[in-house]
């Protein structure tokens, strides 16, 4: 259902028009002549409507401005499903009590490195192995990554550790080759319309870690979510990771509202990552613990045995002892919202 | 100190003439010609220099930019005082170990209501009572506050129960009226810059609440605060309470990255206001455990027996019963951040 | 009129809530059932109700949102009054069809420079005097104007020029010094939602120049206006001047689009500075040909006859003879979108 | 050349541990000991250097900040080339004194429709035809665009009307077929970001129009730029489309103050689309003119025949009547900045 308002001074045929179009649609319409404006109330699921659609009448003589009533996002909405979507990823499951910390360095850099990492954050209570093989940098001076020899480190510490691997995906020519090796596929921030790879992972049955965009309303980000839902996987998780604002001593602002805002919104579960969302490795720990107090039902982590000899984002990485007392408070702050880790 | 660079090609001669105008405001140089760019180097106390005076080197020929490397605030900085300050109010002392708790109505309506929340909140923790005599609004149609009266209600509120009086502070006309029944004074965001008001409330010696601005940045309200400091008045306590962003689906956005920020850059306690942050009552609570765990000082929440009723703010308070849930919520998680409420 | 969306499962009883709260407001209303939402359409004149008031509703049970149809602002919208505002200065008329210049710099600094810059510009074509008596500055630390002195130099310009002059008001503790000698008041950005000032001003007389808040929409910038005319004073000049956004290369983000925006929602005249809204000399020129080729009624500009030793913000000055030529280049655009200089 | 700042109380250790540091990446030092801080300079040719191993030294103890005085963007900079780019397609030049209008659809519907438009824009001026045969959607329940069909249609248009094609690419896998048809191809703001993309198309020779991303600042779209050029392609125009802001009166903040920022940093070509900037058809006109007197090297403008029935952005597209009136007055607003359309 939409709400058309007209212009003050709207004529007959004006309205007659409107009506009409909207007949074609196959909407029927109510009429309300208020003392100001004159409103078409269209009735009928308009859901079906794209924002497109309904913004055509935008354009029609006489109409001033349309209010969407209805949400358009459906699949991953909370009136569609009203239980929360629980992901089963091997042994684990995310979106129920248990909350999930994914931990890791930024890329993959070497078996070594990551083995000693993954080992670390194991024993500290980290449940996921994270590590991109393929990386999206700003600059195409910067590392690239290791590509498919970095999917197969994170495989072999898989093997080695038991933990779950979530990787990048960037292209969707590499679907394949990530098919192979990544527990999760994460989708990131600034592939988050990336159209054609959502349909792509949409596609397949791995769990999706979709990583909101840096200037990505939240409504965007279940929009972009639905694309992937409307091709058959709902294995969703979102990731709050930092928006873009004004402020500049943060590397982004870490919306933690979003938190509660999607947990009423959707069903899909959601997850925090602050290492991204602040960019220095000394605000990780607070932000971390406002993200369990604030709902999130997992958090993803940078975390590197060397951030001075890290190819990638070593200034926002916490080294394994740092990490080791935050998932202690972590723990604690958890019990306290009714929560485990 | 700060680094002039100089435009590829520059000349010797407008070298010298840069030279020279930093010459005659006292500082020494040192230049350094790299492969690419010519640097010179300001030496001496640049922090006396004001943003006006440095940024006039910009339009000299020759010139490309201007790196500053001191911060521009100085006496509210952890540079200028390591230790945190304590700002005493009564009994109670912010910005200790002790975490304060600010509750009450976004204005003041009437005795009555007034006494009945602050018995409500005090009986769950609270430890002030908030409630606005003046206030700013948006439209000039909207209830601009009792003025006096209101003031008068607070003072025997406070009377009746003990809870020291928080209230907002908008025309420096005012100050003579406030500093007769306040306990600490508000400065709201719309005024952070309102830098007649800032000189106004330095020259007196009461506890300043100051809010960070819609779209100040931190630095920004470290030059606010520096405002009232450098008048004399070193009992500022800053409030983080949601920037502009282009997110929509809540009031503002509550930046809780400042919360570790702030506590880095500055002695200053710094305290939360979930309630304007985000602007709707069923995501207070989880942006107020957030906050705690995040670091923050303290809280200022809004609370009111009858939402529904409020002349101002009614979506965004919490009635007393979820308050009083929450305030259990934070005691736990200031445990385990090593605070007490 | 307003629009009240109930949620899903909303009860009769929560709707006969809702609908008798309406009513003793004096409402009637229109229940719309469609196949996903329960609307309910507020009949009458909600213009009169405030924000706050409609906004109260979205606590009551079942109620999920509201759509607000009527524009908050009345007296300086284009529904209100259809004819474009003409403001008399002197001789001069701002709003219709000749565009006016504003020109000079930032801070009044001394009598032989004003002098010597109001000179210039008065040849080039601009038929008025800007120059702050009263500076807000973001740092305790910088330059605060000259005060009454600084006036008093403004009024002898005008004198041997006979160019009215714009000036700044920070305070309403100066509105009677400062109605001794401006001829307009600018309200600064940073005043902008100041509203004791915008009271103050409102019940003069005097023309107003009200500069668009760094973080205000256009509707906030409207509300500002509307206090002021509320009062009585219809005189308002509005003023982009630059909004605040995550782009760093410009000093604010100039907002051109808020000039056909504004013409269209408002009777009152627009004009744009761009000095402030990009903040480097070199890019004023561009985009004050742009703001006229956009339809601004008028333009404010930094002059200042030696940049390198102003007071304040020579880095976005324009020397005269710069501003001689673009003041040639406005005219011919000018003339291009049917108007004069 | 780079600046490292370091901690007040930063001891010789540390400092020499990070000029070890240097060393090894075969950097000189010079150190300058300040009043209040201690710098290091870091002398040889850094803009090799990632902006990531520079930051991994911000993690080192002892170092406060990193100023960066090279840009990181170099084969798009004015520094590295001071000419301006001229771009052939067919027989006309992007670049050089003649702007360029690129006009059409949102998105190709059929042979009938585009061709009808494509006959009414060439008769007015224009020189490119637009329409999208991929189309990025928000909602995957929206159009997607034709495919290939869409593609032969536009390339029947062009036989007919000798207008060369501008169409969107949006997939690594479509590179073929778009190489087919297209004559310049467009990497829309969604994807600005998409690296893989990026390469892709930086490895033919095809003209590309690279828009900005919505949160995009100047500095990323250069570096976008970057990966095209640094792949052997130097065909690439530029094209401000918008950024999201928080201002919701207009889709996007079309930000104009980018035409002449960037004409100053780079040599490449500047277009703007102020359809997508603006979002409204009745404020198009106002910015396509003030885009022309902001410095613009061309203009990309949605036009449709049947706004009403356009299956995509209909609410944006002017009709060919408008069109051919906004183009009159762009040509005389052109020769008065010294071009021509």
């Amino acid at each position: 259902m939409d709400i058309i308002v007209l212009r003050p001074g709207v004529t007959d045929k004006e309205i007659r028009h409107v009506v009409k179009k909207l007949g074609n649609k196959g909407f029927k319409v109510q009429i309300s002549k208020g003392t100001e404006r004159t409103l078409i109330g269209v009735i009928g699921d308009t859901s079906k409507v794209t924002e497109e659609e309904i913004s055509a009448f935008e354009v029609m003589s006489g109409v001033e401005k349309i209010h969407r009533i209805i949400k358009p996002f459906k699949l991953s909405s909370r009136d569609f499903q009203a239980k929360n979507t629980l992901i089963k990823v091997g042994k684990h499951t995310i979106g129920g009590k248990k909350i999930h910390v994914i931990a890791g360095p930024c890329a993959v850099e070497n078996m070594t490195t990551l083995l000693k990492i993954a080992k670390e954050v194991k024993k500290s209570g980290a449940t996921f192995i994270r590590g991109g093989a393929f990386k999206p940098r700003t600059s195409p001076y910067s590392f690239q990554g290791l590509g498919e020899k970095g999917l197969k480190i994170l495989a072999k510490t898989r093997e080695e550790t038991g933990l779950p691997v979530v990787t990048e995906l960037m292209d969707p020519r590499d679907i394949d080759v990530i098919m192979k090796y990544a527990d999760v596929i994460q989708i990131g921030t600034r592939n988050m319309q990336n159209f054609r790879l959502l349909q792509e992972v949409g596609s397949h049955d791995k769990p999706i870690l979709l990583k909101r965009g840096l200037s990505a309303t939240i409504k965007e980000l279940l929009m972009a979510a639905e694309y992937i839902l409307s091709r058959g996987n709902n294995k969703v998780i979102l990731c709050e990771r930092g928006i873009r604002t004004f402020e500049t001593a943060t590397r982004n602002t870490l919306d933690l509202n979003a938190v509660p805002v999607l947990k009423k919104l959707t069903h899909l579960p959601v997850i925090v990552d602050p290492s991204h969302g602040v960019g220095k490795w000394d605000l990780v720990a607070p932000m971390a613990k406002a993200s369990i107090a604030a709902g999130a039902d997992g958090l993803m982590i940078e975390v590197h045995t060397n951030p001075e000899e890290a190819l990638s984002d070593g200034e926002q990485s916490l080294k394994p002892a740092k990490f080791k007392t935050l998932m202690k408070e972590l723990k604690a702050i958890a019990k306290v919202v009714g929560r485990e880790i």
